[in-house]
């Protein structure tokens, strides 16, 4: 379990670790994969989610899997994504999290992904939870943690079981 | 300044810091993007680091400098790949730290960047610094630190003056 002094710095910059879905880049599961190409050469995110009609959380799509679609045997040919939907070569199975979200699994699961789609109940897609973001909770509580608190080292259970005698 | 007790911590894990250079797919930078592409595509990083013929660090590709490359108004078309180098598109001054780096960059750098080039005195490429090598030793300092260690907060200046009187 994480303690409770590294828990609340980390929390203290709670409100921005979520990035809302209106400020992130999204593809619909049956986009041509030609738009997807488009979409992901213009956005600074390597994999972007990928929403069903009613806007729930269905995948993730990369640059990658969009370009191993173009590969044939001696060339590249793009008409070829014309005939795949995103819903093709997307990522499922991918982790995510809820809107009321632990710290522990949000550390846990941003150790294999770059970043954790936030869902609502009905899976709506809410927003990410980025490793960078973290990064920068993180960086706030290894500054202040021994600015603001005394680290006592623990004896062992012998010694204080010595002492209570 | 990052206190004692979480950087020894932190730091329990540095020998797994580094990926060495072996085990971290490169391109060179006189090769043609059509290699590039390639080699990108076959990976699991978006981006990788471009080395000189002395194996010196000299740049970052991503999938998506690549690409970008295929873009004329109406397609994409692999054959321009073939007129253009690495170096034409490779993303340069990019942070970079020694071998004998301090925890305090670390942290702090990896905020904007996926993972830090780790270069000898003579710039030659040693291997890359992960933010997810980053978090599994985040982790197991948050779950650590608390367990050995009594965390007391500090009394304000005011009321330690008043101890010591």
């Amino acid at each position: 379990m994480i303690g409770t002094a590294v828990k609340e710095l980390l929390l203290e910059k709670e409100n921005t670790f979520l990035i809302p879905a209106e400020n992130v880049a999204n593809v619909m599961c049956l986009n041509p994969l030609s738009h997807a190409l488009l979409v992901l050469s213009q956005v600074k995110y390597s994999k972007i989610p990928v929403l069903d009609k009613g806007d729930r959380f269905v995948g993730l799509i990369s640059l990658s899997d969009v370009v191993d679609k173009m590969f044939d045997i001696t060339s590249v040919d793009f008409d070829k994504l014309k005939d795949f939907t995103v819903a093709d070569v997307m990522e499922v199975n991918v982790p995510i999290i809820g809107e009321e979200w632990e710290l522990e699994d949000v550390l846990h699961l941003l150790v294999d992904a770059a970043f954790l789609p936030v869902v609502d109940d009905n899976q709506c897609f809410k927003g990410i939870i980025t490793r960078k973001e973290l990064l920068k909770a993180i960086n706030h509580m290894a500054h202040e943690l021994e600015r603001k608190n005394i680290i006592l080292p623990k004896s062992d259970d012998e010694s204080i079981e010595m002492k209570v005698i």
